[in-house]
């Protein structure tokens, strides 16, 4: 197949905002990674880890080049790390003639379900197109097979569907060309955090990050690789105090400015390609944050150039959550106005504390670029009134919402966040919203990650520190290398799609606890800066621990397989 | 997929022939084909058309740019006519976004079968990596899809495996990039044969010759693409009367010569790609029929000075048939050597008296081949031997073989073209064996072939033309437009592979009606030159009359299918 892409221009798109985009540099950078391992999964009673643990198969990967595969063939191939990138290899035939094609199934695992529970009979409301497998069919070999397709992956699962009686078929050179917008050489402040859970939190959080770093700041690479507001806050977040590419920031920044509406609100995603075009969806609250990207890109960066070019559309955005307030009251009523309104996908969710916390919260940060671009601040008196009215969320010592008065992490995080109270009084609700059984827990990292820079700013450094080793770490220990989309340390094949299978496990929103580790906490935990250090020096020694760890049961999980067999 | 096949030269080629082959000319040539309708297949009880009727879709072809298609869409477009080739289209996406990847499954039908029966749960012994599907992913759209591979087709199914809630999918710009080493321009004696089943047989036997002919004389352009000497003879023989291609037969049988085996013996089949390599497939019948073609070859063309190069391989070609003769009798005994003998697929053949007659036929031919060379013929003295050695054969009037003195078309055809009989004793045994309920009957159009040949060579013309309205014809009335590898006028889904979908529906060996309708027979049948016609033209009228066909049924075929369903 050959991808001829018709780029056509799109009426609606701002084009000097989109020059500036284009003219924004950013060099996708390119490195090859090839398999360390050839594996298999056996089942195990540990849900943390799927109920999967590897093994080693009884081949070396040293052996590929000279193992021979026919119909029926099934293996799987370890990389030892997540990619995101281009696979090639070379297929060659052995035995007396080529005289069929030879049809194998490429299945491209993020996690081990991927490649050991098929991708047949999945039903799921997202488009199972984007299932990670493809049938190819080889005609003639020897042959350099490079698949035109980016994927997002650490396994390999091969099945060998036919060949024919008389050849069968090998692998070698078998490599991904890998992708980022950060080099292999790229250097980071090296960080000893003194705990090797912390440790490999932090880097989980930068590998996600940085596999999610491509032309933009995607989503998530193996699945609806779009820009998207709530990802980019926090990527950008992270990118400030780990791999600080500014340019990749304000290229999206001025893209998401390139597709504004005609009512100056700003789409919830961008298409950045074939052509840059705005997605429909629309969620008010992503709009109201894009001000708050463009100032903690402002802040971060010191561009005052681009604050002064986007602060009209910094102005625009907030307009359709303004449109919420009751103007007597300034409380924010989530049916006063139209537009959908997220802040988690917690079922049953009241959104008006919430969604009033964020809207303050990106007010004031619009007040703070005001100053710092030498502005009158433009939502002082609006600012005092919903910070005065924000009062009415607080009762008995905890923040609700809605007619039932519903306690939630949402409605805590983001009025502590709106800085509408006294620090003591903000953490006293925090702190016992997350300790009322009923109160509405977080389902995405994305909202869990607004609890932490909740619990920072009134200065619950333990209970932050608590919670990432509890939910980032429990991703770790289940042997994420990079963070997930949705985690339920209950449910391994947990998924807001209905199967696991379509599930991003390197996902954007839930790369920030380097933020924080990096940042507020860096003290508190003991950790100290040691000097610099490559990616790709990080990523080698992430490899050769992950592989020395399957190693290590390799023995046991043969055994064991055998046994079981 | 991007095919980078690395050449490599192989060791026991012989250079000097590979060669002459390789500076032999052939061009490959190239036309566009467009899809005429969509349509679908409704049920019919009439078996002889694979159980199956076309009718036209709701949809005109002209509309197919303004459809679009979601998740389990699944349409079948028909191009009017067989073809060998390569398709691409335009695929464009509609509706709010492309936010996923679209999934489709495409598959190639020779057959209504093939784009109705789907491609799961396929048993047979080959490869079901020949299987005519492929499921691809698109990641963007508008995009010009150009597949790859090169497929043999007249219907492509199309099913959108899934899209996304948020778009569908057009298709455009459909077309199939033909290939033939004959042009459309390439002109041939035009006849009217004042019969339209022989026209169309006709027509029939060269499309199949015209699509099997590409960079060789492929066997069939949909499955097992390769150049096997069998077929080569047949299909040198119809090209001979037809359109005449002498340099492909040339460049084909120097491909023979310079895979040889070191005795000399010439394997049945070869493979010109990736490399010049031959199959391991061993014939003894086909082995010796290499001299045969050498010599139709001279004297088609002409060409004495490959006579004279190839006489060396011409002698060794026979050597491992003469090693079956018993010295005493110089009766052909299929165990005195090793060797696989063909002479066709029907069961239980005992293949003495054929392959008796089929070593005589060659050796005759070779001495005609030495004398058109000026050289002595090398086998007069064991060809009488050979010919008085076949009335063993001959009991009662009929030829019968091996120890239960079995009757067969096989043995009859062979031992008829032989020569070792009077032409009356022949043509008696030969109809008297036709007529005997018990005789094996062929099972290939291959030894169907021979059967007419050997009826033409006792003057049975009724007999010949007989047999071909009624065999050839058949697959003419069933819907062919190209000759079948196998046809079972009683089973549609007759399959030699356990399943009728790894028929091919194009094969060489089944090409011959036009050698005879245009040679022995033109003056018997009424049949009268009328000119030149281009093969563009007769494709065209093909296609015309194709279409019709299935538009006069298309009414009655949609109210059909609305009261079934």
């Amino acid at each position: 197949m050959t991808p001829q892409v018709c780029d056509q221009d799109r009426a609606g798109v701002d084009s000097s905002f989109k020059a500036i985009a284009v003219n924004t540099p950013s060099t996708l950078q390119r490195w090859q990674r090839s398999p360390q391992q050839i594996i298999s999964f056996v089942p195990t009673q540990d849900h943390s880890s799927f109920g999967l643990r590897p093994a080693l198969s009884e081949h070396a990967i040293s052996d590929l080049p000279s193992l021979t595969w026919g119909r029926g063939a099934d293996f799987i191939l370890d990389f030892g790390i997540h990619m995101v990138g281009y696979l090639s290899f070379l297929l060659t035939s052995s035995g007396e003639h080529m005289d069929a094609p030879c049809r194998l199934r490429l299945t491209f695992g993020e996690s081990p379900l991927d490649v050991t529970m098929g991708m047949e009979g999945v039903h799921t409301w997202i488009s199972t197109a984007w299932l990670p497998d493809e049938v190819i069919n080889v005609d003639e070999c020897p042959q350099v097979i490079s698949l035109k397709r980016r994927y997002a992956f650490r396994y390999l699962r091969v099945e060998v569907i036919d060949t024919s009686p008389k050849f069968k078929v090998s692998f070698s050179d078998i490599k991904c060309e890998c992708t980022s917008a950060i080099s292999q050489d790229h250097r980071i402040d090296a960080i000893d955090f003194n705990d090797q859970l912390l440790q490999d939190i932090d880097h989980v959080s930068i590998s996600t990050l940085r596999d999610c770093m491509q032309s933009v700041f995607e989503d998530g690479p193996r699945r609806d690789r779009r820009l998207w507001i709530g990802d980019l806050r926090l990527q950008a977040q992270a990118n400030y105090r780990t791999l600080r590419d500014f340019d990749l920031v304000k290229r999206c920044i001025f893209q998401f400015a390139a597709v504004a509406r005609e009512d100056g609100s700003v789409p919830a995603c961008l298409f950045h390609t074939p052509r840059l075009a705005p997605s429909t969806d629309y969620i008010v609250d992503y709009d109201a944050l894009f001000s708050v990207i463009v100032y903690d890109y402002v802040v971060a960066s010191g561009d005052l150039e681009t604050g002064h070019t986007l602060w009209p559309t910094v102005l625009s955005c907030v307009q359709r959550a303004l449109a919420h307030l009751n103007p007597v009251t300034h409380i924010f009523e989530v049916n006063r106005s139209t537009g959908f309104k997220f802040l988690d996908w917690a079922k049953g969710l009241d959104k008006s504390a919430g969604s009033h916390g964020l809207l303050l919260f990106c007010l004031r940060a619009i007040n703070s670029l005001a100053e710092r671009l030498g502005k009158e601040p433009p939502f002082t008196d609006i600012v005092s009134k919903m910070a005065e009215g924000a009062t009415v969320f607080l009762r008995d010592g905890v923040f609700v919402s809605g007619p039932e008065n519903q306690l939630s992490y949402a409605s805590a995080a983001w009025l502590v966040l709106s800085d509408a109270f006294p620090r003591s009084t903000a953490r006293e609700a925090l702190v016992a919203t997350m300790k009322h059984p009923a109160a509405v827990k977080p389902l995405t990292p994305y909202l869990w990650h607004y609890v932490c820079e909740a619990l920072l700013m009134v200065s619950c450094y333990d209970e932050c520190i608590k919670l990432i080793k509890e939910y980032w770490g429990g991703m770790v220990k289940a042997g994420a290398d990079t963070f997930w989309e949705c985690y339920d340390a209950e449910d391994p094949k947990a998924s807001p799609y209905g199967d696991v299978r379509n599930n991003s496990f390197c996902h954007a929103w839930s790369c920030t606890p380097t933020y924080f580790l990096r940042g507020e906490l860096l003290r508190k935990v003991g950790g100290r800066v040691t000097g610099r250090v490559a990616m790709g020096e990080l990523d080698g020694r992430w490899i050769e621990r992950s592989i020395g760890a399957v190693s290590s049961r390799a023995l046991v999980g043969v055994a064991e397989r055998n046994a079981v067999e």
